[in-house]
């Protein structure tokens, strides 16, 4: 069979605020092939990467991504990987491909493992998925009393494991970060697992971050996650020597396998954090997991926004029993949780379990699409290049 | 004084063809602040920057550009490294950020370079600009005939250094290679500095690097440039372990700092190469020149477009006497040839000069503009979200 069309649906809540949540708008993707359709989401700029599959040619190595993904042949798991590597390679000096890729490629798989009548993990090699304990993923509250009140709900809703991030901190005093931090302690628990993402706030900044470990090591937390940009390795490196029993966590800013695995050489992060919908796909997000496992540095997925989302970001390590923690976002838009018709959530024994059902599991609601749908056109030389698809 | 405007003229020439010629296409961006404009172009998919520009917020780190640009005080040097800062937190998450800054960047170089009334070199801190020795750069030819006769062209126009890239090379068979090397040297004879670009053609396999080193010793090759992709950082270690004196160059991927810190510090490169139309823009590239010095890196531009592109990748390792080397497209398209109503050539001495007009010294042709423009219009939800703007 080959790839007969590709579809981007922009969907969008109503008003997207100005806050570190992810879930406001999506990018969803239905390739088709063989009268089968398989679905993937970009976790990316939708205007941004709906250019980039129509954009004319700039030379022979800056192609629109469609020249390298419609007619192909989809029989296999290697056609995906010839799939990857023909728009990786056509498509080299477009920056915006490698979030326009990931969709396509979690599309292809789910499309080729329906094909075949089993889970995608399947397909990727795994005999089974083995349950993940989920950590309730959400932003850090105005306030410390806003971040007490969100830990103590997330430890009654029978969550284990908790991350903050974003917010107000990093940005302020060094003390109002320990106030925030030592409210998520209390909220959530003695024993509980507690995590702590910045989201790149000092930049490349050692001397910034250094300031609150202090209160970090006091609350016990597992890990300070992104503290530098992706890809910023020495400053990465000098913090992890300082940070003690705090392991860093980083690398959902990767875009390819090289970037993933220059965090695992040269950042001395102690977690690697892979978003399927921006890293180039399922393909590559597993091509991590393997690296990883094999520098013992553990593995878990990037996702804040909805159930397909998630499943995509959890197939490439679903198989791998030792890398036992997901990021569950549980704050999530009206549009990531009406998206699908069934979602992902924790089991009676708090866990996630993947769905064993064919491909990823989860399919897009036609009528969640309906109601977000951003209806997009642009004209070159008053010519139509792109009209957004109909949704039937 | 603020920035009032900035606009996006896309270039085209009528038919762009499927070959490694990057002078096909041009993204020009105006800034306009005090009364006074600045120039700058983005080497990047025209489309897809101008989407990057405007689209709707994704979320907090996942705006459109133009939000922190639009209306930044642009007085002085820390001015445009604060705008820097901040197109790319807001933008994390938006891939294509960094080739849509660069162009912005250069041009508020130009800008603030034109008001203070001296070179951009001058505003960067350098008290002079060396001139630098070109090499011709341009592709292989279909065959060895081809190649030979190219090389004898640009031999009698004057270079004493030449690059051969892309097209057929990497591709066939070792021999065939062997055959381009071979008919470049003997084309340019013994004396002239050979170097040879084979564009990214090996992926990361090392193992297909190989097999070109003993033609490429056999012809006194100067160096290899981008073997492998940006970021193979392990590709090109060990490459250059085994290359001896044939030096490893590359670097043009690289889209921030952090990258083109990462190619000095883990890939072994005996040169790094940047595109300030790339990487974020003067800015950067300039970081990168003063990075590769203390590393013992040699530096040069990546250029393959128009006088204006390389008068901005000179800029920041124009003082750099030791670092004497430049890339000098010498077969660009007429676009290319007639955007600028200045064109940056060799002097009488074969060497490359920086005008010492105030900004970048090379102006925008207005005719030319209004011949190559293409327009672009986007709307959303029915709603003009861009539209071109129209040359005076």
């Amino acid at each position: 069979m080959k790839i007969e069309a590709v579809d981007f649906f922009y969907l969008s809540m109503p008003e997207v605020r100005n806050v570190g949540d992810g879930s406001q708008d999506a990018l969803l993707v239905r390739v088709q092939a063989g009268g089968c359709s398989g679905w993937g989401e970009c976790e990316a700029a939708p205007l941004v990467s709906i250019a980039s599959w129509v954009c004319p040619m700039s030379h022979s190595a800056c192609k629109p991504i469609r020249d390298s993904v419609l007619g192909q042949r989809l029989e296999a798991v290697d056609d995906v990987r010839r799939i990857n590597a023909l728009v990786r390679q056509n498509s080299l000096d477009l920056l915006q491909t490698d979030h326009t890729l990931s969709g396509i490629d979690v599309a292809m798989w789910d499309l080729l493992a329906k094909k075949q009548e089993m889970p995608v993990y399947r397909l990727l090699g795994y005999p089974r998925a083995y349950p993940k304990t989920p950590y309730a993923s959400q932003l850090f509250g105005d306030d410390p009393a806003e971040t007490h009140r969100r830990a103590g709900e997330v430890r009654r809703a029978g969550f284990t494991a908790a991350k903050f991030g974003w917010g107000p901190f990093g940005r302020g005093s060094v003390r109002a970060d320990d106030d925030q931090v030592q409210a998520a302690r209390e909220g959530l628990g003695d024993d509980a697992v507690l995590l702590v993402d910045v989201g790149t706030v000092w930049g490349d900044n050692v001397a910034a971050a250094r300031l609150r470990l202090p209160a970090l090591r006091r609350c016990r937390v597992g890990w300070l996650e992104e503290p530098f940009v992706s890809g910023a390795l020495a400053s990465y490196r000098a913090l992890a020597a300082e940070a003690g029993a705090i392991r860093l966590a980083g690398g959902e800013g990767c875009r390819n396998f090289h970037e993933g695995r220059a965090m695992v050489d040269h950042a001395a992060l102690g977690c690697l954090q892979i978003d399927a919908g921006r890293v180039g796909g399922i393909t590559t997000a597993k091509d991590l997991a393997d690296y990883a496992r094999g520098h013992d540095v553990r593995f878990v997925n990037h996702t804040f926004t909805t159930s397909l989302a998630l499943s995509a970001s959890l197939q490439p390590f679903a198989g791998i029993e030792t890398d036992d923690l997901c990021e569950y976002p549980v704050a999530v838009s009206s549009l990531a949780a009406e998206m699908t018709t069934t979602r992902l959530v924790p089991g009676p024994d708090g866990r996630i379990t993947l769905p064993d059902a064919p491909g990823l599991g989860i399919e897009p609601d036609t009528r969640a699409i309906r109601k977000y749908l951003v209806d997009v056109h642009i004209e070159l030389a008053g010519k139509t290049l792109y009209r957004s698809p109909t949704v039937e």
